[in-house]
C-alpha cells in the first residue's frame, strides 16, 4: 500500500518516507516509546500536515476501519481532533461519551471493553479520569488502543503534538531548553512531555509552587524551580499548564489572583526567556489565571498551531497503528 | 464543477441554474443579504429539493469538506437538519454540544473559535443563546460560519425555509400578506422572517399582546396588531410562534390558558384569514398553547413541509458557501 | 442487486441465499413475525457475520440511505451496535439522544416523529422507556422503524441475536431447552425471547422469585420455576437477566445479596444444567448480583459472542427492511 499512502508520498521535504512499519499495537504512553519510535511518529505526522490542513486530498488509509472514541471525561478539543483525524482518513468513527454509556448502570470497565471489542472496532481512543484505566482496557481488547488522557498519568498525543509544534517553529528539537510551568502534580500533559523530551535528551525545566510539584520530579526534569523568573531564564520554549481546579483534590491551591502574580505568564516574566522563545498552552486556557490574555494572543504564542498539529499527529498515530489494508 | 453540481442540473422547472457564485463567506443573518441573494438561495434550495428528498442521488459537492455543528443550545430539529444536509452532500460532519465542550471549563467563545478553526473545518454551524455570539465567532475563524440561531437575534435558515415553503405552496411570494403571531420580542424566527419578507417588499403583520411586542416593531412589520382576528383578516400565510417559556426573562407572560384564548390559533380565528391561507409553525409546538392540535394537524397546516424544506435550504446554503472543488 | 448483496453472496455454508424479499416495513416486535420470517432473518444475519466481523469487505447496500438512531433511553451497546451496523453498510447515521431532543421542550412523540419523518430518513431506530411508544411512532412515519427496546414490551433484535448465538454454538435450535432466569416481569429481553423461542416451538423455562413473575407467564413459557436448581436441570442454554433496579417501580426486590444466593448463577447452580450448557446475558451485567464473575468470564459464557452477533443481526435487519436500490 506504500504507493498510495501519505507516508509513502511525503509532501514535505523535512519528512522522510516511506515509514517503517510501527511495531506497537497500542499508544498508551510516551513511556512505552523509544527515541526512534518517537521521531518516527513525528516524521509521519509532519508528512500528514498537508492532508490534515486539507491542502492535499486525504488518502483513505483507514477506509473500512472502525474507530470508537470512548470518552469518560469531556473534552471538546481532543475528541473533535481524534474524530476529524479519523474521518479525514476515511474511518467510520463512533463517539461514546460517559453520559450515554453503561457506566452509569454500574458496568465494569472490563465489561465495557469486552463489549466494545466484540463489535470488532479497529481502534478505541480512550479518555478516562483514572490513571491506568486505559492500559487496563487495552488488556481486554484485540484491537488497538490510543490513550487520549488518563487521570494524571499520560496524554501521549499531546506530548507528540507539542514536540511537533516546537520542531515546526524551531526547526529542531536538540539543544533547546523547554520550561514547563504550572500544576505539575496533576498534569498528564506535563508528565508525557517530560517523558518525551527526556527520551530525546532535551533540557527540561519544571516551574511550580512547591505544593504543585510531585515527589521525585527532579528525576523527570533536568531542573526544578519554584521561582518563575529563574526558571524561564534563556528558555526557548515556555509551556504553560492549565490550573486544574477540577483535579485539585484538596491540595492547597493559592487563590487564582495570587497564583497569577507568581506563576501567571505575563510580558515581564516572559522577558526572562530568550527573545525568540515560543509560548505554548494545551488549552483550554484560564485567561488571567495562568496566562495574560495579551501573551496568549501575542506573536510569540503558538497555541493554535498546537491544535493544528494535533490533527496531524492523531492522523499519524492512527495511520501508524492501523496500516492500510491490514485485516484484523 | 458546474456540470456535476445539483445547481447545474436543475431538476425542477421552476429553479434556474447554474447559479452564480455566492459572494459571501458566512450566513450570519438575513440582514446581511440583499434581495438578489435571498432569491438566489431560494432558487438553489428549490433545485436541491429532489436531492434532499432522496428522489435523486446526492451529488457529493461537499466531499472532503469538514462541517462542525457547534450547538450551545439544544435543538433536535435544527441540528439534525444541518447534519443530514451536510452528510447528503458528502461532508464529514462533527457534532459538538455545549455539554461536551470546554465551555463548562470556562473557556471563552473566542478561544473555542480559535481552537476549532485550527482544525481546519470548512464550515462551522453555530447555535448560541446570546445574540451576536455567532458573529463574534465568525470574526475569529477563517472558515465559513452559518448562524443556526443566536439568542433573540437571527435564525436565517429558518426564514429561508419559511419563504421556500410559502413559495412552494403559493407559487409566488409577491403580493402575499403574511401574519406572524406570538412572542415577537423573544423570537429570532420572527425577526429573520420580518427581515426577509421586508427585503422582498412582502406585506407583513405582527400580532401579539403588547408585552410581547418589541420597541420599534412598527419599523420591521408593515402592520402591528394586538387583536388576533383583526391581524389575521385576509392573510395568505399565518405563521405561529412558539411561546418561549425558556427565554421569557421575567416578562409578564399571561397564563397559557389565557394566552390560548386570545392568541392561540383555532378554527374560529383562522376563519378570518383567506380561505386558502396556509398555517406555519417553526416547531417544536406547544399544542393547546399557541395552536389548536386540530389546526396543527389539519389540511391547511404546512408544518412538516417546513421541516422538509429545511433540509433543502441547508443543503443550498452549504453548497453556496462552500463551492465544490474550492480549496480552503 | 442480488449479485452484489451479501445476502446473495453467502460466505458461509450454513446460510442460504439469495434471500426472499422481507415483506415487512418495520421491526416492532417478535410478536409480528412468523417462524419463516424469524428464520429468514437468522439466515440473513448468519450470512452477514463475515462482513460484521470485517473479515470480508462491507457491501454498501445502505449507501445513500439515512438512518436515525432516536434513543430516549441511554444504551452504550445497543446504540453503538446499530450505529456500527448501519455505517458498515454505508448508511448516513444520525444519532439523537433524549437529552439533546425537543422532548425536553414538551414536544409530543407524534410531533417528533412527524418532524424526523419530514427529513426523509429511510429508517428510524428507536429506544423508549414506554411500552408501545415505538409502535405509536411507526404509525406517524413513512420510513421503516426498528424497535431497539420499548419499556417492558419488546427488544426484537436482542431476541434475534440471542437465537443466532445459540444456533452458532449449538448448530441447531430445535430440541433445545432454554432457561431464562431473573426479573421476568420487567424484562423486554425475556418477553422477546419467549416470543421467538415459542414461535419456533423451542422448550422454554422461566425462573424467578414469585414477585418477578408476570401474571400469565405460564402462557408464554413452557415451564415456570421459582427454584433455580430445578429450573436449570438439563437446560442447554442458561439465559441470565439483568436485575433492573431502574425499572423496579416499587416491586419488592429482595436485597442483592439475598437475590444472588437464590438466583445468582454460580458454578454450583450451573452444575444442574447440561454439561455443555452455554451461559448468556444481554448486558450490562451486575457482577455478583445475578451472575458470579467466574461464570461470566468462564468457558461456558458466550456473552461477548452475543454482542458480536448483535452487529450481524442489526446489519441483517437493516438490509432486510431497506433493500438496496429501493427508492423511498
Amino acid at each position: 500500500m506504500a504507493a498510495t499512502s501519505p507516508s509513502g508520498n511525503p509532501a514535505t521535504g523535512t519528512a522522510g518516507g516511506p515509514f517503517p512499519p510501527f511495531s506497537k499495537r497500542h499508544l498508551l504512553g510516551i513511556a512505552d516509546l523509544n527515541p526512534v519510535e518517537i521521531l518516527s511518529l513525528l516524521d509521519r505526522a509532519e508528512a500528514m500536515i498537508p492532508v490534515s490542513r486539507q491542502e492535499r486530498k486525504s488518502y483513505p488509509t483507514l477506509s473500512g476501519k472502525t474507530q470508537i472514541n470512548l470518552f469518560f471525561e469531556n473534552s471538546t478539543r481532543t475528541q473533535a481532533s481524534f474524530e476529524i483525524a479519523g474521518k479525514r482518513l476515511g474511518a467510520l468513527v463512533v463517539n461514546m461519551s460517559v453520559r450515554t454509556s453503561s457506566v452509569a448502570k454500574g458496568e465494569t470497565l472490563s465489561d465495557t471493553a469486552a463489549t466494545l471489542n466484540a463489535m470488532r472496532p479497529d481502534v478505541i481512543v480512550v479518555r478516562h479520569s483514572a490513571s491506568g484505566a486505559v492500559e487496563l482496557l487495552s488488556q481486554k481488547v484485540s484491537c488497538s488502543v490510543v490513550n487520549a488522557g488518563d487521570g494524571a498519568h499520560e496524554h501521549p498525543t499531546q506530548a507528540l503534538l507539542d514536540a511537533l509544534t516546537i520542531r515546526q517553529h524551531k526547526k529542531r528539537l536538540e539543544g533547546l531548553t523547554v520550561a514547563i510551568c504550572g500544576d505539575i502534580t496533576n498534569s498528564r500533559v506535563a508528565r508525557s512531555n517530560l517523558l518525551l523530551l527526556g527520551a530525546l535528551n532535551i533540557r527540561t525545566r519544571v516551574i511550580a509552587p512547591r505544593n504543585l510539584l510531585p515527589a521525585g520530579v527532579e528525576h523527570m526534569a533536568t531542573e526544578v524551580f519554584t521561582d518563575m523568573r529563574e526558571g524561564l531564564r534563556d528558555a526557548d520554549v515556555v509551556m504553560m499548564l492549565r490550573l486544574q481546579h477540577e483535579r485539585a483534590n484538596g491540595l492547597m491551591i493559592p487563590s487564582t489572583r495570587e497564583y497569577y502574580r507568581f506563576y501567571g505568564l505575563d510580558a515581564e516574566k516572559l522577558a526572562f526567556a530568550k527573545p525568540d522563545a515560543i509560548v505554548m498552552h494545551p488549552g483550554p486556557m484560564n485567561r488571567g489565571v495562568e496566562i495574560d490574555p495579551a501573551i496568549a494572543d501575542g506573536n510569540r504564542s503558538v497555541i493554535t498551531d498546537q491544535v493544528e498539529m494535533g490533527v496531524a499527529v492523531r492522523m499519524a498515530v492512527l495511520d501508524a497503528l492501523l496500516p492500510a489494508g491490514d485485516a484484523r
